[in-house]
């Protein structure tokens, strides 16, 4: 990764904001990051991994930033890094992350080449495999490049997407991955995405009860045919707790308790409380300017769909009772303003419905302390997709 | 623009394809144009705008590409682009496009610094108004830079977001503009968005004909005060043929028309059929793989919520009735899967929900004809969110 070369962008075409900057002086829509509040979440989960012997891998399919995986190693101790797609995997490689997991299948031809390669980088690289036919085409492949690929058997534990839902199954694949020359069985991926949202403590931890109950068979299962798994993966923001104290799981790969989303905030910790209002502090922002105010009650703002996701509904306005964004068209934001109070060109910061898509619509992280610009950090793997 | 220098791409990394490769071996997940679709559309498009005498401005925030835009104007007659932002009306003026319109207010005064800076670079300029306070700051912009900068007032009639909501405040803006040193007063801006997505052809109608009555009013105001407008503007894929025969707008802001997408899809024409069924064709697909199917009836694709946004509902798959996308999460698309039919690596093409904020997440346009890909688009505006 090169720094950037702030002598060949233009504030305002090709990024929002330089460091120095005053806060009141960036272009809008951007993201910022309260780099205060970032470190704090970020020691925070550190700590609690360290404190329960659990490995984090921090999951980059979230923040897609070289720069914020590398916060997350040196300041939280996380292990490595997991992503969703070959080209991501590739970005952070590039970018000189040691301890790769792509947390997902791989089955296109191409791709199957592409990542059999990346060990030749220096990095540990691990896919999941649900299938037990795609175990020669990734054998084949690391063969053929004379590479070393770590497999986790994903187990589908209540996510209802990808993964085997029976210990027969996990043990057939991982004893093909076992006998696959180039392969190695490292693993299990046990990520339960379907309730990471829910509402309640005891309606999450329920379904990571019954998690924990696969989980702990196939481990059993696996160990009947000599085959222990070294690392048990999974684990969100809404469930790290339940995984730390399972007694089976050893691997985090938490992402968003990082920034923080209005979908996450919303749900309640053990306590009954907002996880936004103490577990987590909002580190992530729409930075976003008030951009016409013809109707009184109604201000617009210059960020709608292509400045977030609304897949987990609406962004709400830090830190502001007054105001509400109500309303999100292609380039705009409706906020009521009972009370005309909103200024033009006045500031708001929006907290996204869900960070991970919010995040890959922008090109850049403008880092702020203290209301200036610290730092500016590309969202590297933007795109990657593929 | 540089034309794309194919040796510094990485198929797979950069690019999802290269043009000569067969669309068998374009890396997913992508978005594709069907070349003949698409050129019949915007011929239609122009051929319409050309028999009832309209100017036709091609919406770029739909397609944020330089290349599309070239390809309306040369084969649809547009007479320009319309945007959103002020970067995006700089990557049209770079890319050589001669008449722009920023169809959006500018408040923020380095916007409208870069603003007033843009028609020295040979380009006609316009952007709206909605607010007589902003009228100075424009002003004092252009007279900087010693350009001058066309106006269109904004007006409200309907989609209850920007835009001033009576003639006397229409009247009020377009005297000062005229008066104002370095602008302009060119035109009215009255698209009704809210109205476009209506399903019923006789609800969009009444909708349009209110639009038509106040835009009418408006018009006898300027007139009584000897600033006729010389171009009246609106109209998108929902509403064209109403501005069209309205007697009062002679210019069109048509988008989506080109791309086609799920939701406008839906909508009925005059004689109650799906708009997508004759009157303009599906041309963007995101093409997707399958690359898990550890259930027998759900097979996982690799489009998810970093390849589309879902805002307005989710993708169809094209020309198939046998499976059905049912569910989307950050990278995974879930596809019903009744009869198990689908194959590992199968490709699918999905009609997006929105076209808009989903070109908006993708680099390229993989251009495709006759099973070849023909020419790779960047999509040129791409991010240009400021």
């Amino acid at each position: 990764m090169k720094d950037l070369d702030y002598s060949e962008l233009e504030v305002g075409f090709d990024v929002p904001a330089v460091p120095g900057m005053d806060e009141a002086d960036i272009q809008t829509p951007c993201l910022i990051l309260d780099l205060d509040a970032l470190e704090r979440n970020i020691k925070k989960m550190g700590d609690y991994a360290k404190a329960h012997g659990m490995r984090h891998r921090s999951h980059g399919k979230m923040h897609k930033s070289v720069d914020v995986q590398k916060l997350q190693e040196e300041l939280g101790g996380a292990v490595g890094v997991c992503c969703q797609k070959v080209s991501e995997a590739e970005v952070f490689v590039r970018g000189g992350i040691k301890d790769v997991l792509v947390s997902n299948q791989v089955r296109d031809p191409a791709k199957i080449d592409r990542l059999a390669r990346l060990p030749k980088m220096g990095s540990i690289i691990t896919v999941c495999v649900d299938d037990v036919t795609n175990v020669p085409d990734l054998s084949a492949a690391a063969q053929k490049h004379g590479t070393t690929i770590n497999c986790y058997v994903e187990i589908d534990c209540g996510a209802g997407r990808c993964g085997v839902t029976t210990t027969s199954a996990v043990v057939e694949i991982a004893k093909a991955i076992d006998a696959a020359e180039g392969l190695k069985f490292t693993g299990l991926q046990a990520y339960q995405g379907a309730m990471q949202h829910m509402d309640s403590y005891e309606d999450r931890k329920a379904k990571l009860d019954a998690a924990i109950a696969q989980v702990t068979d196939a481990i059993e299962g696996l160990k009947a045919e000599g085959l222990e798994p070294q690392f048990v993966s999974g684990g969100g923001t809404g469930s790290y707790y339940f995984e730390s104290n399972s007694g089976v799981y050893n691997e985090l790969q938490c992402g968003s308790y990082a920034f923080m989303d209005a979908d996450y905030g919303r749900i309640h910790d053990a306590e009954g409380n907002r996880i936004d209002q103490g577990e987590w502090e909002n580190a992530l922002f729409i930075l976003t300017s008030v951009m016409s105010h013809a109707k009184p009650q109604l201000a617009i703002v210059d960020a709608g769909l292509k400045a977030q996701s609304v897949d987990s509904g609406l962004p709400f306005i830090y830190g502001r009772d007054d105001v509400k964004y109500i309303k999100c068209s292609d380039e705009h934001g409706n906020v009521e303003d009972k009370d005309g109070v909103l200024k033009i060109n006045e500031k708001l910061r929006l907290v996204p419905g869900h960070c991970d898509p919010t995040c890959n619509v922008h090109d850049y992280y403008v880092g702020v302390r203290g209301g200036k610009v610290e730092t500016l950090w590309p969202v590297s793997a933007r795109g990657k997709v593929f």
